[in-house]
């Protein structure tokens, strides 16, 4: 019976941690998190101008990844991509991540237009890498499910950092 | 026992459900929020580009939170303004909301310096209101917890549109 009250205390405990006082009248909602399901175990930017200062200050390159919730072909890559544990450590340990549903200012970010999903790979040296991109010629930074074999290769080309010019 | 097991059944779901199969070697976090503590049950927007898109499709002011996680007197004003329902349902029902925590490349929403905790309220027209601050002449943005009242006469504020000229 102990055990019993336990666990009744750490489920209100966990039910209460994330609720405030106010109550929206459509009822209750569930907190936003900053991954939105592509990985809830990273540290992830909430703005560009965060995220290359983060990247060049720890001196790792930064992956921008577009998506939209509603979008089925970002949700099947988000679906495979978080649940791939290589690539959410090797995200986790030697990226700077960032996912945005709405575009920056910034158009380096849509080399060839603005579509989601698209991922696009900035050196720490703030160069965006235009240079490494997927598969299809009409959209290069998009990828599938089945691409993602070809992004971790090109995650292991955006960790070799450019050279800054001396 | 029935009970039991299934409030350990329910645990076992709270804490599985915001995980996913990765973990760092430093242990498993929290998943981050965008409210950072401001207000679990509103809805943040994530950047600058996408609260002006909110504020001016919805047609409502937009208010931005500049804070660090650091910072005692942000702490205060969290405390103080997460817990204050009256001021979390009107922004929740009238009013788009941003917390930020780096700055943007914007100079208007610093019109007196880069501090924090720092509010300024933006029109759906996406004029900031610099004739809306605070008690501090040096710091005209700033609020402490006992500003409150005075913050909320300023949404009032802030809530009379800017008419668009005709």
């Amino acid at each position: 019976m102990i055990k019993a009250a336990l666990s009744v205390l750490l489920v209100l405990v966990a039910m209460s941690s994330t609720s405030g006082k106010y109550i929206p009248k459509s009822g209750k909602r569930i907190p936003q998190t900053l991954s939105r399901g592509w990985g809830d175990q990273l540290i992830w930017a909430q703005t560009y101008e965060e995220a290359l200062y983060w990247s060049r200050s720890r001196n790792k390159p930064l992956m921008v990844l577009f998506h939209l919730e509603d979008c089925p072909h970002s949700k099947e890559l988000k679906k495979t991509l978080s649940e791939d544990t290589a690539f959410q450590r090797m995200l986790d340990e030697d990226f700077v991540v960032l996912n945005l549903m709405y575009e920056t200012t910034d158009r380096h970010l849509s080399p060839d237009g603005q579509y989601v999903p698209r991922i696009i790979f900035v050196d720490p040296s703030m160069t965006v890498r235009a240079d490494i991109g997927g598969r299809y010629s009409n959209r290069l930074y998009a990828y599938e499910p089945t691409d993602v074999p070809l992004l971790k290769s090109n995650m292991v080309k955006a960790k070799k950092l450019l050279k800054s010019e001396l």
